[in-house]
């Protein structure tokens, strides 16, 4: 673990059975075991060694049992580098119908078919455990961000007796259980879970429950006091934020790890990572643009096709459109958290992240939280329709 | 030129600027600059040398002046191998809506916007020449099967006197234009047209408007009579057939070149191709099989993924499934054309297309003529549409 002076930003290594990760890592996401839009071989040229898996998908679709009878998600999927699985709580709580939480589990309706199904926190252990993956997550209670104090309070509470049942049934010794800070927006209770859940020696912690809709002030707030107090020599997981400049600012306050689905969502509607910004291909300023995205970019779609091409990829509908701009914003992250860490190794990880900001123009806040409402409301109306 | 004793399949090869050829040949198709779902590193993976593209797609988008400013379709899509593009004949009257024809070219409305073109043959071979394809085609006239006989008649004789318009303005002696036979079911109209256009001296001959609905029977009398009249030492290239069946009694009649969008489109659906026949990956019977579709398959999907991935894979919608079905189909017609290859260098090709024939299940006559249907319905309501 090396730390910089002036900051808290960290470089550190993760073993795990399949490969060492050095932190801070991104981790793209592959919800049904497959990263969407690109084969296991071009994600491995990228140079990802972890991505993300979906407990609750995958349960749902082949099934657990079909994955173990496979031989685990590594070989259902083709992927010999490592995998995290998170422990489906917060899928359970965005995607899932009619939940229903006592203090055994929580019944929920599938989001395909309307089918229903009771998790409990040693269901989802031996569901992680018969998936394989090398970081598994404890289950958790992820409430809306509307709920009162006092539910949060409750769930909170709830989520700290959950991880403890987690802990004790958790037998394979090969993969990490990682437990969840939950506490909403209250610095109290965040100081109050850190406290038990540190009490329970797991192997490594995440953050969860935040960049759910609420305004950045307070998620960094909340990352900032939560990762404070998690001790210095485990790895610190902010579940569920991707963008390079919240990145930046989430390491600098200690994170070590990051996995969201920006980079491939964003990539299939034609939006592309530079170090200037999001740009979208579709727009007609690329139609006529015959180099390519980025000049600079190493990456198999900027080494051979022009932006021109991918426009005109993304105007057809062609499936390589979604392919190659998947390639390319996987392969800005993984570069940037290179660069973000050769930046730590070096010590100037502050101009690093001053320099990346000046030339970065983030998401207009408005179009980020409209573009977030529009994401939850097309969950809604998925529902609906099953 | 090698030609088989006791049939009139042959061997043969065809130069072109982007490689030499072996025949008889199969074109995977990629209408607009791509072959759908894959990269232009997979083609070559799986050793596809040559491939083909709509002009009629590339002319209404991205435009052809693009492509031409791109310096050629083979620098706008990275593809290096050859290229054959078709003149635009048979989507003009597949596809667009509001056809008019008359001497000098034929008005149409792109089946996308709606918009109103025009072309004569002489820009149908400007358009090729900017677009760059190794080997291009005369603009023909593709008169749908339920045409009266004088229609037919006025068409092929139309389709003629356009041939020798396209020939007059060829101007890159880098590609090799050819000529396209017509004659829809008559035997005598077909002996006609390739009287005719065999006396304009083209490089290589075409048959077109066939394989467009109507019994097979037919289409193979056609076939066998056009092919037998071609001469010897051109190569004859019977377009819009791809099912292993028919390309085998097609060899069998002399023909060397052949294209279908049949391998990757069926892929789309989960159609994969395998020695026994065609089988869905949908079916269910392949949710728990975790050995490969056919473990004999040297691809890239069969080499690393089992039948039930690729199940889970189509079940979940995910891209990857039609990534790796298309590789599959294409490496199995690959390897089933270097197969039909050496069986005729070694003398023994109708005995490896009985054996091929015994053990292959063609699809249902009846549900061949249902999808032919249901895909030319689809493209009316398409049209309808817009």
């Amino acid at each position: 673990m090396q730390k910089s002076t002036g900051c808290r930003a960290r470089l550190g290594e993760i073993k795990t059975p399949h490969g060492n990760l050095p932190t801070p890592v991104f981790m793209p996401v592959g919800s049904q075991g497959t990263v969407k839009a690109i084969t296991p071989e071009q994600l491995r040229e990228i140079g990802i060694r972890l991505i993300l898996a979906n407990t609750y998908h995958l349960y749902l679709r082949p099934g657990v049992e079909i994955i173990r009878n496979a031989g685990g998600l590594h070989r259902f999927m083709s992927w010999d580098k490592a995998i995290l699985t998170d422990s489906g709580g917060f899928q359970i709580f965005s995607l899932a119908r009619l939940r229903e939480i006592n203090e055994e589990g929580v019944r929920f309706r599938s989001h395909i078919d309307g089918s229903e199904h009771f998790i409990t926190p040693e269901m989802a252990i031996r569901l992680q455990e018969d998936i394989g993956a090398d970081i598994i997550m404890a289950l958790d209670i992820c409430p809306s961000i509307q709920e009162s104090d006092n539910k949060i309070r409750e769930a909170t509470a709830r989520t700290h007796r959950w991880a403890e049942r987690c802990l004790k049934v958790h037998s394979r010794s090969d993969q990490a259980l990682f437990g969840i800070i939950q506490g909403g927006f209250s610095p109290q209770l965040r100081r109050e879970s850190v406290r038990q859940m540190v009490a329970m020696d797991f192997p490594g912690y995440a953050i969860g429950g935040l960049s759910l809709g609420e305004p950045k002030e307070i998620t960094f707030q909340i990352i900032d006091i939560t990762s404070e107090l998690l001790p210095e020599e485990k790895p610190r997981y902010l579940m569920g934020v991707g963008a390079p400049d919240d990145i930046l600012k989430a390491v600098e306050m200690g994170i070590d790890m990051f996995d969201s689905v920006l980079p491939t969502r964003v990539a299939r509607n034609g939006g592309l990572f530079t170090d200037k910004g999001r740009i979208n291909i579709r727009n007609s300023t690329w139609k006529d643009l015959f180099s390519p995205i980025d000049p600079e970019c190493s990456c198999y779609a900027c080494r051979n096709f022009s932006a021109a091409y991918l426009h005109h990829l993304f105007r057809a509908e062609e499936l390589l459109g979604y392919t190659l701009a998947t390639i390319h914003n996987l392969t800005f992250m993984h570069r940037f958290m290179e660069r973000l860490r050769n930046s730590i190794a070096q010590g100037n990880f502050l101009a690093f992240k001053q320099d990346f900001l000046v030339r970065y123009r983030p998401t207009d806040e408005k179009i980020r939280l409209a573009q977030k409402q529009k994401w939850l409301e097309r969950w809604e109306n998925t529902e609906q329709e099953n």
